[in-house]
């Protein structure tokens, strides 16, 4: 017999669905939440949206996610936040939140009294994740960014838990599976608390569309098949390609931004990337491709910022 | 015989192309610009660029054209500001500058000792404008806005002025064509100077292709020959649609969007246009078509803050 599933002021009583915000500590900021108790036992699973501020496939995929799960079906407990970060979300901002200009990914496990963005890690993790045994994260391509699918999995760490990490990131139907050695974001953030899980990307430049939502949709239901939350059998997506690590370039100039890849293209260590060029078409410098791999994403807009990303080969 | 062609500290002598920054009055900003002055004599003509943050198309089409034009071919003079508004394009920024929150197209003509947006209007106004006698505008959607190409010449202004402008907006190659009646944009304040022209829009979503710069470049080239300041046969691109004005929908409610048409779909008054949803998909507000005609913009982001625009009926 489950006993209730309780985050913030938001308690779901087994065999219930509850939506609701959950209010950020010591701020004003309030998250949307749905909270579904199944009325057997089992794991205890956050879903997480809408990290950065344009990654709006993520977002519809955790409404209607959480819409169409039912209790009945759910053996354990599952958290879905929909909007993680919303300042950014409302400000259409990328990488950074508008109140302080930090990278949420970048904050975990976040300050009790910390910045805005702080401040919603902190309750993230001390909320959901310390009652958790797995979390997903999902994000896509920021508003500059064009992307091809890709999901993250923590590597280096314990290794039942990139194990388990590893093999449930294989079943979200998403081609590239890549390892990552982060630790303040929020799967590497994560693992310290002993809890598996993967960040995916699906989505880009600020846009979605339908088939995005039901390739995400599709593969969280997978993944919770694989984890025993969901009934069902376990699906069998196709190859997957497994790449070690990711390795980016960073702009060192302002200007105007000239890719010379393309997503999915595959590049050797020492092959151009693309050129900063000054407004009358100048070269300022060039950018080479920091190791072999396959261009997973290139950021879009022409105008660029010193330390903007510019590519990110996997 | 041409006498030499001047904006701030820029000189062009007859026969030559200057490239270099125009100071904006009373501020440390400066534009990048290129004076073109033929040896023979002939019209003046001002090309302005990156008017607001993300219409990419416009700044590289700037670029181009400003290096692919030969002064030895022109007859009489163009000014090129290949960024007009600097602040936005490097802050990504869509509507407004990020150092005034003003939309730079609403702050004509502008005032010598007023915010970042009225100081870059001032200067465009009294360094080129005032010695012009046809200026051509490139936008494109912005940051989130899916948009199929479009004209807008002024109109409710003096005859003359209108014959010329809707006449050459129709040799840009670009199906609608769209009367307006603003008064504090490009087109319109240039038209309180007697000044005859465009606002052309190309592009959209914080995204840039080389089919939408070639589309730019053509059809200036054709206008510019139109005017007289190319040599060469002025050429028919095909049918245009003739819009007599436009209307839109803005957000009164902040949420997700939704909407419910597509771009180039012609609506009926009345026809619901989309809806913005809570967090949980519950609707907040529907939208409606506020006069028959074609949807010439949709805004894309599935985030939305009350005062944004939705969608644009011409």
């Amino acid at each position: 017999m489950s006993s209730d599933f309780k985050a913030g002021q938001l308690i779901a009583p087994p065999g219930s669905k509850v939506q609701g915000t959950l209010r950020v500590e010591n701020s004003d900021l309030e998250l949307p939440v749905t909270l579904i108790n199944g009325e057997t036992s089992g794991k205890t699973v956050i879903i997480t949206a809408g990290t950065h501020g344009g990654e709006y496939p993520s977002v519809e995929t955790a409404i209607r996610l959480a819409n169409q799960l039912d209790p009945q079906n759910v053996s354990g407990r599952i958290a879905i936040v929909h909007v993680a970060n919303v300042p950014a979300f409302h400000a259409k901002m990328q990488y950074v939140g508008p109140d302080d200009g930090k990278n949420f990914n970048r904050v975990f496990p976040g300050k009790a009294l910390g910045t805005t963005s702080e401040k919603i890690a902190y309750t993230i993790t001390t909320e959901l994740y310390a009652q958790a045994d797995f979390q997903m994260d999902l994000h896509g391509g920021d508003l500059h960014e064009a992307l091809v699918p890709f999901v993250l999995y923590p590597s280096g760490v314990q290794e039942e838990i990139e194990s388990v990490s590893k093999e449930a990131a294989s079943l979200m139907g998403i081609r590239y599976v890549v390892g990552s050695l982060s630790t303040n974001g929020t799967y590497g953030s994560a693992t310290t608390l002993g809890l598996p899980g993967f960040l995916a990307e699906i989505g880009q430049c600020g846009l979605w569309n339908e088939e995005e939502v039901t390739s995400y949709l599709r593969g969280i239901q997978n993944v919770l098949k694989y984890l025993k939350v969901l009934p069902g059998e376990v699906e069998d997506y196709g190859a997957i390609t497994y790449l070690p690590k990711m390795a980016g370039v960073n702009a060192d100039h302002a200007g105007c931004w000239y890719p010379a890849v393309r997503l999915e293209e595959r590049v050797s260590k020492g092959q151009k990337l693309g050129e900063i060029r000054d407004y009358f078409a100048k070269i300022l410098s060039e950018y080479f491709a920091p190791q072999d791999g396959v261009v997973l994403y290139v950021v879009t807009s022409l105008a660029i910022n010193v330390g903007d990303p510019l590519v990110v080969v996997g």
